[in-house]
């Protein structure tokens, strides 16, 4: 019998999904095949998609699939989104539209759980991606809501974002302002067919004009209007993420971009070993007679930290 | 010469000053002196105010310490807000309004750098906030802007958080369903001479009234309006901060969220530390040749990892 990376490779979609259980559930083979995994990895196109609720996210992603798969390609998405019906949530006429998503053998839907990954979301969403890719999936589409900072983590991942708003939303200029104009690499105004699209593309591409940190940089963020009514945008769309990934390409950011999002995972792998370490040396009951110790200011926390790094064999930073 | 430790004690402004700078500046000394602090702290009350710009956080925050002031009270501001006049920003009438307070002995104003906070922007808020509780200042006022994930963090230091909106900002429902009624102990209406103040307050107490999280919790979220022009609300809101400061008291929570605080607090010096000894141990070139290979695919992140950890002596997690 071959085993769980064997499979993988050769595109059996119950190792894939039995690989993505062991990721969420954070078993420690989990890292042994995902070493294995890594070098088949690195193919396909990570593409983000943000936006709040209401924006159409879904639907954008749906016509996306379905442009790519009369491409030929084979497409996988990742849901971190709760109010998404590829996470199960979300209304019956977005969950129909999915269905049609999830019989296709050549589309791998995932949801991911938004709590309870003590490694962290960002973390158990890279995995999945890497499982994905050496699957051959790609692109690979993580759809995800709002943008808070944990979604900017999840996006970190996402070579190419789409960021996707609904004309009359007119919280969303103001969320741009805020901080999403930094990882938004196309926008999208959905629901095209409404009043007041070309009033917020309009805004959007002024906005993105006066903007000091784009001025420089040789990627001009396109605002691309998209209908489900009309059939209008998707084609345009698919291109502009193709010329974007052509560009990270030319330009040796995607070369870059890697390199950094490696150098922060090695980081994140050593962090969260030392937390697990931490947590089998220390006992509750340990625990909470340190802590009950610095509350009642019988220690401090600085003292505390030095003598558990001590018992956990941590050599000091150097001075 | 005395120390700084023993003349921050003291109350000597100076050596406040000096001490947070350190922190800021993540310099060694810093956690001595701060060890040293730890026994002569967790006197204040800390009291977190957030909201979207232009919800009207500094003008409450300055007439909340004018009315502090008149109260004989000792007063710290830590201000994580770039768009508050007392980090330096806002509009004029602003910085006049904080003006004032600036120049009384008994008002102690920080702002801090939103970026460049390797140990985090909320590791150093809270070192601040333990040095201004040594020195004597009660309540202490922490302002952040928006509801991300950073500002929930920072948000975790403060015991009681006023969360602020101004009537007609339809954003600020939908932020609120979001997430942010998780971290609120007091909504704030300001600007209630407006026309949708009630409007705003009705919605807002409904909203609390569904909210099945707080539907079994002892302390029923107040709704307070404030009108800076009316001079209206804010003898109330003082009231209300003491009274959830004695309520966090009375039923035990106070120092059930002062252990969780220590427990992470610990965790976080830990791992900071292994952050700095790792960068330390592997230099610059090294990181990036590590980097190249996984990149190439010669090598594996989950490999490399092991390797670091085993290099700084660190422990494995017992399987």
């Amino acid at each position: 019998m071959k085993n769980i990376v064997e499979r993988l490779l050769q595109g059996d979609r119950r190792a894939l999904a039995r690989m993505v259980t062991l990721i969420e559930n954070e078993l420690p083979q989990a890292h042994t095949y995902l070493a294995e995994l890594h070098q088949h990895s690195g193919k396909a196109h990570i593409v983000g998609v943000t936006g709040s609720p209401g924006a159409g996210k879904s639907t954008l992603v749906t016509r996306m699939v379905r442009e790519l798969r009369q491409q030929g390609r084979k497409v996988g998405i990742i849901a971190v989104d709760p109010s998404s019906p590829f996470s199960g949530g979300a209304i019956l006429g977005d969950r129909i539209r999915m269905m049609e998503l999830a019989g296709d053998p050549n589309v791998f839907i995932r949801s991911m759980a938004s709590r309870g990954h003590l490694g962290g979301l960002s973390t158990a969403t890279r995995d999945v991606v890497r499982a994905m890719d050496a699957a051959g999936y790609d692109p690979i589409i993580i759809e995800t809501v709002g943008t808070g900072q944990a979604e900017v983590e999840i996006m970190r991942t996402a070579q190419t974002v789409l960021v996707t708003m609904a004309p009359g939303m007119g919280d969303d200029i103001q969320a741009i302002k805020a901080g999403i104009l930094e990882i938004a690499d196309i926008f999208v105004v959905s629901k095209a067919d409404k009043a007041g699209a070309d009033q917020t593309a309009a805004e959007l591409t002024m906005l993105l004009s006066l903007d000091p940190n784009r001025r420089h940089s040789a990627w001009r963020i396109p605002v691309i209007k998209t209908s489900a009514l009309k059939e209008q945008g998707i084609p345009e769309l698919i291109a502009a993420i193709q010329k974007h990934q052509n560009y990270l390409k030319e330009s040796g950011m995607l070369t870059q971009r890697a390199q950094r999002q490696i150098h922060s995972e090695i980081q994140n792998l050593i962090l969260q070993s030392v937390a697990k370490t931490l947590q089998a040396a220390v006992g509750n009951e340990e625990w909470n007679k340190l802590i009950e110790d610095v509350t009642r200011r019988e220690s401090d926390p600085y003292s505390v930290a030095t003598a558990l790094q001590e018992r956990i064999g941590l050599q000091h930073p150097t001075p």
